[in-house]
């Protein structure tokens, strides 16, 4: 197939977009560079050297193929983005081009504006071209599970709708989960939601929304031992998911930075099941009436679980830190994950993973250690 | 009171800063003239005279007072708005300045991506201001009764919450009213209320969501009389809605246009009422935990019921056309209106109201008829 790759230099769309040429596919990636931009503004730096995409997609042509690459910033350029998706003609568009970091879209009023303003154009702009050009592209939308939030009287979290009975008519219906976003960047989720539902409802464009947990890990099986194009690797208080932050933190004699109790249930997924997850999304696209929701997750953890499981694999303390982000102090979670795995997906847990990751990485080299950054998430409110 | 007026100058906007103002309220219309704008790239015109937004706020200061305007484009020029109202520093904002026909957000892909990124992003600049400046600032936002759809499973439409059973725990919760846009402007209208949930539930800004019906009339008691004052009458297949059209179609031996068969049922209030409910709005501030939502209507009707209404009182004759919208032919409807009405709005019924408005208007003077705006609205698909 021919596919569209939105924000393929990112995190999970770069892991996304060597899986998907790795199983044959044509990938066109699009992509404005804005996150290693906000790296620079925020003065991170991944742990792992990225190389430029220049260089990304000349090394992954040589040992991969079929993947190419525009740069465009694809909420403020259209017409750019038009010509483009007009002339390769893909069967699916990927969209990863958003800002993806709940901290960072909670800074302060610049960072809130360009996270909406940049996460809605984009869904919308993708979309619209869908219209324009061809009804039939597939779109594979990233969500998150933050949009159902955790309120354990909704049961377990069923795919993107939940059954439901309207107490004045008895009647029943299945509705969309009721969205309780806990970031401006969630709830920039829970706006693209609805924007793909009236998208399919009146052009019958094919959708699918990708609830993602908790990104993990590094390295998929494209990455293994290449060190051009390996992934970025994030441990810092805004870009960094939780796992990898106190792999990071304990390996550098840090204390394992726990907000509050750790009580916090959430799931996760490795990038090479993200990787995974995309493609079996991609090869098996949607026949619902409705826009189709899958849950991506591989498993969940309580995060003093995950803090407590890397204390005693990498021999680190566990600190409580009084917690920025507002949020139930301890949740249960059930998430159902059971559409993409009814599609062939078996998850890699956690378990089984952790040590690979890590021999890999050699992030155990202190002097990419910046300690500044551990701790620099924005509060809430 | 101090109230900004978002977008004070367009036709709810002007109508509810000219009784804000009479009611003895201080009112800073802010307004990137965006409506008169249209009208010059749509070739349309209102049927009444409109004054510039500088004669209209001089005549208004004249026979009124405490009228203030400052022309800024809020959904882009960010640090304007906030400049502005950190300085009036305001108790109440009140939000118009959104894009407001469905058919103009259904012609083309640049309508499109206007109608959402003008829409998502003044409502996003005036919350951001709010969290900034002072949080207890009252956001009243123009929401639309298209946001609940026509699905009469749902029974009698309450205001913004539905009250159901989740069929797998058995447990009642209280949920946003499940939206069911039929445009990308109505869409726009649910993705503002999703925003606002979030700031409500972040920041505690006291909030309200006004879901309208469909706006009719022309003279407020403001306006009444003073030819400078005077309302825009829109009455093309664009901006004009569908009341208003349908007398101006009679007026001028035009079939009344009726879209499909008429059994569209909506929702209806006259301009007055807009701004007598504003008024009411926000004269009693939400105590509520939620955003409080109140649904801004008088009366319900269908389509061939106005039209025959029409129809019998200017003589004219009705003729039915393919409807260019995705809707569903017929309807039931059932709305409450109890929140307004148990702070003191009555509501004025189109059966007594009518002929006042049109004596006044003189809109018979076919010289200002054009017809080839009457039937100009695009196709939904």
């Amino acid at each position: 197939m021919k596919i569209v790759v939105a924000g393929g230099d990112g995190f999970c769309g770069w892991a996304s977009s060597l899986r998907l040429a790795n199983a044959g596919h044509q990938v066109l990636i699009i992509d404005n560079l804005s996150r290693r931009k906000i790296d620079l503004d925020l003065k991170t730096k991944s742990l792992t050297h990225l190389y430029s995409i220049t260089d990304r997609v000349k090394e992954a042509n040589k040992s991969i193929g079929n993947i190419f690459f525009k740069e465009i910033d694809i909420a403020k350029n259209y017409y750019d983005l038009f010509k483009e998706i007009k002339s390769f003609n893909p069967d699916v568009i990927v969209h990863f081009a958003e800002q993806r970091s709940a901290p960072y879209s909670m800074i302060s009023e610049s960072e809130r504006r360009y996270t909406i303003e940049n996460n809605i154009a984009s869904t919308q702009n993708l979309l619209s071209c869908i219209v324009d050009i061809n009804k039939n592209i597939h779109f594979v939308h990233l969500g998150t599970m933050g949009v159902y939030g955790y309120d354990i009287k909704y049961g377990k979290i069923p795919e993107g709708y939940l059954d439901i009975t309207i107490n004045e008519t008895s009647k029943k219906d299945k509705i969309i989960y009721p969205p309780n976003p806990g970031s401006i960047y969630h709830l920039t989720k829970v706006l693209d939601h609805q924007i793909m539902q009236f998208y399919k409802k009146n052009w019958s464009i094919p959708i699918t929304d990708l609830h993602q947990g908790i990104v993990w890990g590094v390295q998929t099986s494209e990455t293994n031992g290449n060190e051009i194009l390996i992934n970025r690797f994030d441990y810092d208080g805004i870009y960094g998911t939780v796992l990898n932050r106190f792999i990071v933190q304990a390996l550098n004699n840090h204390p394992i930075t726990v907000y509050g109790n750790g009580g916090q249930t959430r799931a996760f997924i490795h990038i090479d099941d993200t990787a995974e997850c995309i493609k079996i999304a991609i090869e098996n696209p949607p026949t619902s009436e409705k826009v189709r929701v899958l849950n991506q997750v591989s498993e969940t953890h309580s995060i003093i679980d995950l803090a407590e499981i890397v204390s005693k694999k990498f021999d680190g303390k566990i600190l409580n830190y009084d917690n920025p982000r507002v949020e139930l102090k301890e949740n249960k979670l059930d998430v159902s994950n059971e559409g993409l795995k009814s599609l062939g997906f078996k998850p890699k847990l956690l378990s089984n993973q952790l040590l690979d990751d890590v021999s890999f990485l050699n992030i155990k080299d202190s002097s990419k250690f910046d300690v500044s950054k551990v701790l620099n998430s924005p509060k809430w409110r």
